[in-house]
């Protein structure tokens, strides 16, 4: 066995480990400021420590080991969807401090206390805090039994009132190494991909509404039949979705919604992504403009409601270059790939540069048990990281993108 | 006000006090072997008997009129849906009586005691038991409380050990008068129509099975979207549904139905109809076909689960050309439909030549308390019934379709 390969090991152990401390027994679910996010995080503390790494929690939770005077934050998150996998965000962590222990500068390391937003419904709790943009207003929030955010966070040794000192000014980057969530880069055959941008993203809910009417008794030119105009509309949409653009219509509910009644009322969701916000803006309008002539030559009424638009957040170039000499330095084909899924980075971009390295994981599924990576992509990810940590000028703004010319 | 319309004057004023029986406070539903189906029936047989009529209950619980040695069999059904327009059923009933008292020769009214099956899950149980086509295992059924047909029905007066007394064998034939629950008549502009057919029907269940995935990582050429297939097969239904054929997806259930998550499975419900059973079958092969083909082109899964197929139910070409002749004769445009909803007459094909007389109703709108008819369109029901039993030879098989020119 290789170092390298030695060190994965480690950390998929520890993703292991983790994954047995969870709030519902024979599966994982661990979200903000549980009981089990707590004995997460003493895991991980004492992991840090082992890796020479100076330990402390800020006053929304989140678990921070540092050496030396750090300006450069690596990490990710500890908590979980419901039923999760066990590498989402824990892995990004654990490389994190591997690649800590061996770097030959200051470094830090953060474990959030909150990414997915399982339990009080509003996602970055833990990276808001850092980024300055938690809104106190959700201290006030209850999760499914009742309890606030603020007693929930004063129960898990955080300190609602002082979350403001959480910020973090003056870091010169943050670097996230992810399962890719997608599979792109098992397709590709590689084991890690360069994120080069967290994609924007446009939600809306469209409505057809036609007219019900009995399946046996009205004759089809007279039909106005919401269903069909909805469905004229989603193959409009798949075709619309090409040079990287994704869009999928995930919901649709018909009503009345019985196999004798011609649908009268259809509402649909659309989830429009692009790396490029005038490209999703553009689709968008476009589809738009689909669905309503669509609806018109059907006298089928279109109701458009845009439910949220989110804007692309691009990767520092500067530092994206330095890991993408990385990836090429460790003998790997360069791929770099948006992301579609959002992350910490995304919120820590409003205070940092960052840069993300993304890690093949199995069929690209996640948020699922079935979240699976290999020893072999995971000894890359770190030893991609070592590269980046040798190399990278993290404590002088980085402008020189013919760096790669340093790598080992 | 003319005589015709006094007569349908007073059918709708019975429309109307019909409504008020209901099992249900401020909304009509009147159900198989209920207290306010038995009030219905006791005030049918007072006007039965105002008619000129004998009354008697069979053993499932219809009301029969008849006056004279009478093989020719007129009528519609009581029951209703929940929450349901005063016509549906009624009107026949009720326009049936008020031909039946000018009726220059014998002649018999049924009220059926169940068409709907809203009770009991299974309709036709008042024509099945005349077809001889009731199944004893009906019996058994329990209502939504509980209760066994065979209590309730004994509770309602009927027999249930006698209900193959209720066999009627040597009917001349049945006609029934039906509002007609679809926009046909609206759009042409006549009160009344014949119904040649009462269409087979094919109920399947298409299931598209693609693959779930994430909606931001998965790029568009790498999904199985089930939903994009559905709908590809939902537009070309619609595009295969011509020369007379309805085809409707009423139902479309969307899995896992998140806005963020590529639909992995689509579970659809087609109803299709037609005058001629060949057509249907082949229509249904065609598009059992054209899903495969949209899902192997998308590799999804198809799978195609026949729920029901029942066939065409030709009305009879003597009595329907005799129904035809009556309509000219009393001055109204000819319109010929099929019929796409099912009826007591289509049962009752089993047993008898049969004819149906569709009245125009507002909207095309059934099983809806919105459910309204004109005096003027009952009216011309009155007459064309009227005109019809005085040239039928209904003792004598009708043979001849040169009768138009007995009419007066």
């Amino acid at each position: 066995m290789t170092d390298a390969d030695a060190r994965a090991r480690t950390v998929l152990e520890r993703c292991d480990a983790l994954a047995q401390l969870t709030e519902e027994p024979g599966r994982l679910t661990r979200r903000f400021a549980t009981p089990a996010l707590r004995a997460a995080g003493e895991r991980v503390e004492g992991w840090m420590r082992e890796a020479g790494l100076q330990t402390r929690r800020d006053a929304v939770g989140n678990l921070i080991g540092r050496r030396g005077d750090a300006a450069l934050l690596l990490g990710s998150h500890l908590d979980t969807v419901r039923d999760a996998g066990r590498y989402d965000g824990m892995l990004g962590v654990l490389v994190a401090i591997a690649a800590a222990e061996r770097a030959p500068r200051p470094v830090e390391v953060v474990a959030f206390a909150d990414e997915e937003g399982t339990r009080y419904g509003t996602a970055y709790l833990g990276s808001a805090a850092l980024a300055g943009r938690f809104d106190p207003a959700w201290l006030e929030r209850r999760d499914a039994d009742g309890v606030a955010m603020a007693d929930a966070l004063r129960e898990f040794g955080g300190d609602p009132e002082a979350i403001g000192s959480a910020r973090r000014d003056g870091l010169l980057a943050y670097v996230e190494v992810h399962i890719e969530q997608g599979p792109v880069l098992e397709d590709r055959d590689v084991p890690v991909g360069v994120v080069e941008a967290i994609a924007g993203q446009t939600r809306a809910q469209v409505t057809f509404a036609g007219a019900a009417g009995h399946a046996g008794t009205v004759p089809m030119e007279m039909r106005r039949d919401a269903l069909v105009a909805a469905a004229e509309w989603i193959v409009a949409v798949e075709a619309r979705a090409t040079g990287g653009l994704v869009a999928t219509v995930g919901e649709a509910s018909v009503a009345p919604g019985a196999s004798n009644v011609v649908p009268g009322r259809v509402v649909l969701s659309l989830d429009v992504r692009h790396g490029e916000d005038a490209v999703r803006e553009t689709a968008c309008a476009e589809l738009r403009e689909r669905a309503e002539a669509i609806g018109a030559a059907r006298r089928v009424d279109v109701v458009w409601e845009e439910v949220q638009a989110t804007p692309t957040v691009t990767c520092s170039p500067d530092l994206t270059a330095s890991l993408a000499a990385a990836v090429t330095a460790a003998g790997h084909p360069l791929v770099t790939l948006i992301s579609g899924a959002g992350h910490d980075a995304a919120m820590m971009a409003e205070v940092a540069p960052v840069a993300m390295l993304f890690v093949r994981c199995a069929g690209g599924v996640s948020h699922d048990p079935a979240e699976s990576v290999e020893v072999q992509d995971v000894a890359a990810a770190i030893d991609v990281l070592d590269r980046f940590l040798s190399t990278v000028l993290y404590r002088v703004p980085i402008r020189d993108p013919g760096q790669e010319g340093r790598s080992e």
